[in-house]
């Protein structure tokens, strides 16, 4: 088993990651959250039925008083409304502040529950149980909930960190090759952003990544745990360096609404993005390793990615929609450019120009 | 100009307390928050109209682009549908994390905005204008933000500290003289939990805290606010000292449940409560200083305040209610109790007898 340790203080944690690690996660809750006398597992109507019962099994026989609450899978449901629901299935569950919030899922989940988490009686101690390749990687590490507006993805939300993460390598054979190739998207910002040597690793093990290797993919996991506990662990609350975090997303954010949130999967539009993060790297001057958006473009294709925007996407609909990010400072777009593998910077000084000539360059 | 600092770490923020203050609050939030060019001020529609012009005029002195949100006053807006509205009227607002949120108006106002400013955006900066008393000595000080559920008050919230609270006491003059006895029954709590000299103060001075006298009341409402403060700064998250602010509130909240908030004030309920907590600590052997229990009575009196069960509620009725507190642990109410003024003690172990008797001394 691998084990990650993200360092927050008094908010600090553990990332277990290993085969066959479902049946255990009882026991770990049981061990982590002694307190913890019941819990409310909340899931979605795809992966429910698959996983709830052995994960149930486990927390029962650790002696845990535990329930289920299933809602519809799709990011339609990250919304007030079905959290109001949710917030019902604490009450029903007899929920008290020492009880545990389960988050068993993908990214979806994971934002839900751990709103539901942060909230309901002003927050309570929270597990999270990735079981896409994303949230195992990404956004089941840093401690961000949310739900959507009508406005906008993830404008309602809070800073809450679970009390530990289990990624069982099990669940990722159960997902559509396509789901697991975006997940890699994540996988290839983080190396991107911070760590060449495993960019190199990607590249050499790309095959083995596809068909998922057990020993590949507990140390890709870990090490992308890694890395974003890192990040996270300087900056908790997006102050700073965490900014980074948003390689290849400004662009990415903005195709996903585009197309409407369906379609292209949400890594899908982020690989798109990091190459139009990369061309922009190189227009303002910043790109310092020129070899590096080949070597981008060949991965993203060995990995099953897009790497040009689609079709129906005109460069003229983004500029609007990259500037309702969450992450606009005054009306300034703060783009993370980047001058090497490993070495990124942030800046709002972009030129329109440089801006259009990039996302020429990625036109589909 | 009284000052009443709050310390909570990097959390620490300031009470201001003066008359005719509302004015002045823009051009405090522009030097306590330079960098916010936006504000929401969210109010009820009571409050609203007669002091949200003032206040935005000094926004928009002070350069920050403002914008008034105003809801139906009273509990039943305190749901997440009314902050489903008021994320709306962010959006519409345009603001961005560096905006401020500031909520003008009593408690409902401020557990409402509260709660938008600590989830929009995964959480903006927060400004309290507390317009009641009860606001104003209570639940202004402390981070708590929350709204309602169908099965409970503020079953859903979060802790989200302001970065200032501006408190004018000449608003307080605008208020039915019943709202200001019911807030005086938090100031009567604060006295016997933590200040026996301000039990003795209130005592000589209760026809100047009737008629409002502003030398009296600036300093009622500084001691309150550092008695609350002090409490707050040492238990944030309410895991050990806070819950002695709940003195009063377990039987208090159980009769408001009870009359389905209406009828009485939350502060008449508090008022009742106390009695009730008196009587218990009397029966459970803990009170030491027993003319305690007349003095209350003498001073809710003078105040206006009940000391006794409405008629309609039925002992019987009062402990499931009871039961079903946040503050509940295993199923276990913890009960606050008084040895004498100032020096009170936290404890599940209650007998049903002891808090039959007691329930039956302030019996309708």
């Amino acid at each position: 088993m691998a084990t990650v340790q993200v360092e927050l203080g008094e908010r600090s944690y553990s990332i277990f990651i290993e085969q066959a690690l479902l049946p255990k996660v009882g026991a770990l809750i049981r061990q982590h959250l002694p307190k913890a006398a019941r819990a409310l597992v909340i899931t979605d109507d795809r992966v429910g039925p698959r996983y709830a019962a052995t994960l149930l099994q486990g927390l029962e026989q650790a002696g845990v008083v535990s329930r289920v609450a299933t809602f519809p899978a799709g990011e339609s449901s990250k919304s007030l409304a079905v959290a109001g629901q949710l917030y019902s299935e604490c009450v029903e569950a007899g929920l008290e502040r020492s009880s545990v919030i389960v988050a068993l899922g993908g990214g979806v989940v994971g934002d839900l529950a751990g709103f539901v988490a942060a909230t309901y009686l002003r927050g309570l101690p929270f597990v999270q149980v990735p079981t896409t390749l994303l949230a195992q990687v990404d956004s089941s590490v840093g401690g961000k909930t949310g739900v959507d507006l009508p406005a906008g993805k993830n404008l309602v939300g809070a800073f809450h960190q679970p009390t530990l993460v289990a990624a069982d390598l099990d669940v990722l054979r159960t997902l559509p090759q396509r789901e697991v190739n975006a997940g890699m998207a994540e996988v290839v910002k983080h190396a991107i952003i911070r760590d060449p040597a495993l960019l190199s690793y990607l590249e050499d093990e790309v095959e083995a990544v596809t068909r998922l290797d057990p020993v590949v993919m507990e140390r890709v996991v870990a090490r992308n745990c890694e890395i974003k506990a890192a990040v996270v662990g300087a900056d908790e609350r997006e102050s700073g360096l965490r900014a980074i975090l948003n390689f290849g997303h400004t662009i990415g954010h903005a195709v996903e609404a585009l197309l409407g949130y369906s379609g292209w999967l949400h890594g899908e539009c982020v690989a798109v993005g990091m190459m139009g993060a990369l061309a922009l790297s190189q227009e303002a001057g910043v790109l310092r390793d020129r070899a590096l958006c080949v070597r981008l473009e060949h991965l993203l294709v060995r990995l099953g990615l897009p790497f040009r925007l689609p079709p129906s996407v005109g460069l003229a609909d983004l500029a609007p929609l990259m500037q309702r990010d969450k992450k606009v400072e005054s009306g300034r777009i703060r783009w993370v450019l980047v001058r090497e593998a490993g070495d990124v910077v942030v800046t709002p000084d972009i030129s329109p120009e440089s801006l259009e000539q990039a996302l020429r360059r990625i036109a589909g």
